[in-house]
């Protein structure tokens, strides 16, 4: 008897990784997802501080090792280090403002998917004849949760609306 | 004794579902990733073909029931029958062409992040007085596996470089 026990504990213990049914993982996502979202939220709120006060270093920071920047009209930026010297060339415009907000995270260990809005809004600029922008997008990142910390490990977004046409240059 | 092993047994189903360490729990993902990459990235060029000839239907069909348009310079397209009627409005220019290349894919169980680029050809139309294109790009798709079936959740995308400017309209 005691052997049946043991055969089936022994039984038990190789069949467990297979123990989670579709339902039971679609539910343990659900919860992640959740969770995800609460920390990935706040960080996007974190990243977009950072964006609006040029803090080039710790934007980057939230970036995975290999991370990768993917701006419209302009090629992919890979890694921390050229995401940082690509932010420090292209600073934020003085007075413009970006806000993200985090719509929905689906999450599976330590995969998750963040989907979300931007506003970007920008004073119009008499010196340089560009007039007031407001524009919102909407944008994907791809989140990696490494030693227990949420890292970017790809990011793209694209404006709502088409650009506006940039005004003539200023007569000299 | 029989009740210490049977207390044993229990005590091991309830840990299993931790079985898995950090490492073993890369070295799955990394397979997954790989064999995610070879059905998602031929469903790629499944979906470029579908582009290039139009057929609106097959390519709705490939995103998951909510899932996500996200093209730039205008809104996100929600749901496959939106995202027919998109396509249906907007075809593909005529013997313009589509090449969509995966280059990684990211997966852990039902979630994947696939990340790529593509080639957009047009040539010249005289008539249209508008000129001959290839734009490189890059893209992020979030996958989601439903009964065993891969599907677009979400699809984003944008040009490598600015958009060409559109030529003076033709005069009449």
């Amino acid at each position: 008897m005691r052997t049946r026990v043991l055969l089936f504990a022994a039984f038990a213990l190789a069949a467990c990784q297979k123990a989670e049914t579709p339902e039971q993982a679609t539910m343990r996502m659900a919860a992640e997802g959740d969770s995800a979202k609460t920390i990935i939220s706040a960080m996007a709120v974190r990243y977009a501080s950072f964006i609006n006060a040029n803090q080039a270093d710790s934007q980057a920071a939230m970036f995975m090792d290999g991370g990768m920047m993917m701006p419209p009209n302009s090629q992919a930026v890979t890694g921390r280090d050229s995401i940082r010297a690509h932010l420090t060339r292209e600073p934020m415009p003085p007075s413009s403002h970006l806000t993200l907000m985090t719509v929905e995270v689906a999450a599976n260990g330590p995969i998750a998917v963040e989907r979300g809005t931007y506003n970007f809004t920008m004073p119009a600029n008499a010196q340089a004849h560009t007039p007031a922008v407001s524009a919102n997008g909407k944008y994907l990142q791809h989140w990696h949760k490494m030693n227990g910390n949420w890292q970017i490990a790809a990011q793209i977004w694209s404006d709502d609306v088409p650009a506006m046409p940039m005004p003539p240059a200023p007569r000299r």
